[in-house]
């Protein structure tokens, strides 16, 4: 955390247009700099420059959708790490297909859904999505390891939810942080990509990357829920601010992440 | 609104980019569960999924609107309610043109706007608008009643104002809920086709469930300038939230609502 | 801004879509009305209809470059002020080319960047911008001197910074306001353009304009900070409040403008 802070890696981001402001923000609180472009004609310049990236297909078009793979590839052959978040992925067969071309076309340092979408890309029966909120999210490890799998272990994959899961085929961390109004946030799942990019741009191993910011995520809401909030909307601004403030020590005093 | 809170229905929306983050959080403030695609290639699967849609011409372009017809009218054929919210009818001779075909390809179960949006599609002289904010709303009451003999009274039509207006052909409700600090949140137009859209999902009487949602706006609006705030920013913030724990028995015994 | 509020003058902007929510609360905030479209097909009426006009690059695609030349060039037939803010010029050839391509198809009346971004339109070597960050800006003055010639003096440039310089040839203004959380807030400089177009909107003179934006922007953000905030994403409420209620006399005493 103090070295995106002192280093305020740049991390371009191709997401949707409903919490593209919700990512740029949490961006910025956490001390790096955020930039948003899909022009066709400039995502592999502007990746270039990054330190990191994110992928979000929440409101996919096929447009964005070349930018992402063009973006990504770029980002693959100068080892700028990718984070990829299948929003709805299962939701749709057009975005579902999409979440799978891109998991061929480009390789993602971390990929982040939640149980439902990691679930549908692992191929797991039974697991069920409404829009883009996990109804049934099947379990995550099986998700997890199962899409290691197909991927032939070249990737972090992450699943959110009460009990974070993160595994990289050698190592399986379960990050315990976090608090009953984050999922109530619209944006949280956004906001969490965004912050393993941040991460990522200065920890080279992604799977600590990915933990360290789920972790991030849910010691700054729970520090964010001591004070009373009047809710949700409330809730965000302050986790927001939480985040921007949370010192290494505290964070690590509070971090419950487990690694096996 | 209990029962929105116990199903969760998904609302997908096609919106515009300035207030889409806005009808997100409103959608889960009040329990429902939002949604926003619009790539051609989904739109009909997402609302499918869906128990109820918002069509919202904000910022319209022309992809855009073959989605909407193509959503409204897999919407209309499986008998999932639509709200078309044509902000900026009248506007420029393409957001009013783009209004009329809407109306004249899909069956929107609600169309709600504000005084002069409704009396530009009901062919009201005189009402005027500028961008998106009605200058002279005309006769609100009149300009439903033309709208819904032109529609041959197959849709509940709602102009929102200091006193909301809603019809459906055979009764005429009048909302008195409200706040003046409601108009001064941008978005909150937007925000209550979506609160619609939420009530539609659960209540197959359209012209009940529109009514319901603004009383609901309008009664989360007036607790919400209840305890100070610092202006429409904090107070947007406060709305929200108390949307969100606005509970059944304060809803109806707050409701002013006169049905004739 | 007494000006502004009596008059409610209507903003058309084509902006980005991470921050044009920001966009539309700080137009709404100071008093005027805002409204966002860039469908080639409405562009020009919708410009027509306005007082003032706000091109923002941050997210920009070809099909909207085309759409803010369509729109600058009517603006321009109809004196109607354009500010330009060439979000990222100079971290890729697109956005660069972009924001000089705009440069030569419309007269902007004021262009306003950080000082990487005006630094690159002036040709000045050594700006240095990450992604839309300025993190060398060179000497503003140097930079805007060389725009404003280059340009023949025929627009209002404005570099924002810990002390914001605007010139229009005959003229330099210095404004000292802000506060540092300022620029913590993801949206305050796209925000100063459409306080800047609100401004332009009612004052024929552009440079007192531009400056004028500047030092509410900044007296605005030196109260918001009088009391306790949780951090930036509080800060941006109570700016926004804070601006909302600002009264000219307070405006004028703290304004802290010097022009030579």
């Amino acid at each position: 955390m103090e070295k995106v802070r002192r280093e305020r890696p740049l991390i371009h981001h191709i997401t949707n247009i409903v919490t593209c402001g919700d990512c740029a923000n949490i961006t910025s609180s956490i001390g790096a700099l955020p930039v948003m472009a899909y022009a066709l004609e400039e995502v592999e310049e502007m990746v270039q420059a990054a330190s990191a990236a994110v992928i979000n297909i929440g409101t996919l078009l096929p447009d964005r959708l070349e930018a992402m793979i063009k973006m990504g590839k770029k980002a693959g052959e100068n080892g700028i790490p990718v984070v990829l978040d299948p929003v709805g992925a299962g939701a749709t067969a057009y975005r579902s297909k999409a979440a799978l071309r891109l998991l061929k076309a480009i390789e993602p340092a971390i990929i982040k859904g939640n149980g439902a979408e990691i679930g549908f890309l692992a191929g797991v029966k039974g697991v069920k999505i409404s829009g883009i909120q996990s109804i049934d999210a099947g379990d995550p490890l099986e998700s997890v390891k199962r899409l290691l799998s197909a991927l032939d272990y070249r990737a972090v994959v992450a699943v959110t939810g009460p009990v974070d899961v993160i595994a990289d085929g050698k190592r399986v961390a379960r990050v315990f942080n976090g608090h009953s109004f984050l999922p109530l946030v619209v944006g949280s799942g956004c906001m969490s990509a965004s912050l393993m990019a941040a991460f990522a741009a200065v920890e080279k191993d992604y799977f600590l990357a990915a933990a360290a910011a789920l972790a991030a995520m849910g010691v700054a809401g729970e520090i964010a829920a001591e004070k009373e909030v009047t809710g949700p909307a409330e809730y965000k601004v302050r986790f927001l601010d939480t985040l921007f403030h949370l010192n290494p020590q505290e964070f690590s005093s509070r971090a419950r992440i487990e690694i096996r």
